[in-house]
């Protein structure tokens, strides 16, 4: 059982900073590489989702992590509020026609947790569905690797309610990040308790687990997504096409 | 358990032919005028896969069952040989995006369980991977009922293997229906008691009950069908908005 606030949002007081983003550029630098392999030989797929707070900094992990990855294959969608059409669906509508073909690398920004996280956090489903939802989740996730050949990886970005802050008020001070202030996200803060309970749920009930990146440090995010993305491909054991 | 050569291909003896055309065609308006209701609603949603062998009578089964219906919200989707960016993905991919939204009946001429019956009877899966199919199919129709407020519908079209050579045999003989005629469904018929067991295991497997239609006699399918769906239309107790 995952309890978050066990779990540190700091790196290990010993690390080597220089030494850690050493070892990011090679892994960022190999996960590339691999890449090119993945859309040749067209026989996995990797699905890669990120949730985390407001300012938990999902989408610089995105832009450092795979920096040294090409397009073709490669792409991002990011789960905004659903539209007319979508809620005319069930929940899993929207993300299902987002799963990575084979030989594709898809990263989601924020995903179908969020029906179970900031609908469940405002009540505005009851908890009989919440379990249903999960159910479906495993059921969904299960499908993609068994029927797919997808690797699903999924990384909770760990952040503390005082680094958060930080963030956020980053987003008003700072010119270039404004664009990013959203007034929702303090207002979001104000539920942090029951976002954790929430995300602890997800963590738990999750049949393919998740791993908790502390992320209050970039670079230590950084290192850890790439240090798992790495070895994730490279157990694959990719092959290009003789 | 269903066994299907313990089941009547055929209406009982003593069924009255003129009374029962009657009622169909009182079925089929009333189907209509639910539908329009269901279309104005917008708050459930019907979804009725039809399955059976070559020359079962899908087809003639959609044409006189929903005639009295607008097109603005009843559809008909057919599955055929996926296609190869289908292909790249899990088998539920492509079906998922057709499922209906509220106010819509979508019905799927063919449909997900082709992944476990033609594909099993040839061979081209394990059954490892066919008993982990049948799962995401319970789970995926689950996730429609309780998520998006869908009713199911499944009809085997249950004919003959007698009735089925002379079906395929008019497609030859008649002018009009030659455009149907295929080769493949003589050469699908060769494996006629493979179908049988695979469609008694989806049958028999899913959480989703299956009604088993009686197709021998054509006027007397389109009568069972378009009873269901109409008792089913009426238990949803439809409104329109005030």
């Amino acid at each position: 059982m995952v309890k978050l606030s066990d779990i540190a949002t700091r790196p290990p007081a010993d690390v080597d900073e220089k030494k850690i983003k050493k070892l990011t550029d090679d892994y960022q630098e190999r996960i590339g590489d691999l890449n090119e392999i993945l859309r040749a030989e067209q026989k996995h797929s990797l699905l890669i989702i990120l949730q985390g707070m407001d300012g938990s900094g999902k989408d610089g992990a995105v832009k450092n992590v795979f920096k040294d990855c090409t397009h073709f294959n490669l792409s991002v969608y990011a789960f905004k509020k659903p539209t007319e059409i979508e809620f005319g669906h069930d929940f899993l509508w929207r993300v299902h026609q987002q799963a990575p073909s084979k030989g594709d690398i898809k990263i989601f920004n924020r995903s179908h947790y969020e029906d179970i996280l900031i609908q469940r956090v405002h009540k505005w489903i009851d908890e009989d569905r919440v379990q249903k939802r999960m159910d479906a989740i495993n059921a969904f996730e299960n499908l993609l690797v068994f029927d797919n050949n997808t690797t699903i990886l999924k990384f909770y970005l760990h952040i503390s309610y005082e680094q958060q802050e930080k963030e956020l008020q980053e987003r008003i001070d700072e010119a270039d990040k404004r664009w990013k202030h959203n007034d929702g996200d303090w207002e979001q803060r104000k539920h942090w308790d029951e976002y954790m309970r929430c995300y602890e749920y997800a963590i738990n009930k999750s049949e393919i687990p998740w791993d908790v990146v502390p992320v209050d440090v970039r670079w230590y995010r950084d290192y850890i997504i790439a240090k798992k993305v790495c070895e994730t491909l490279e157990a694959m054991n990719l092959q290009y096409p003789k």
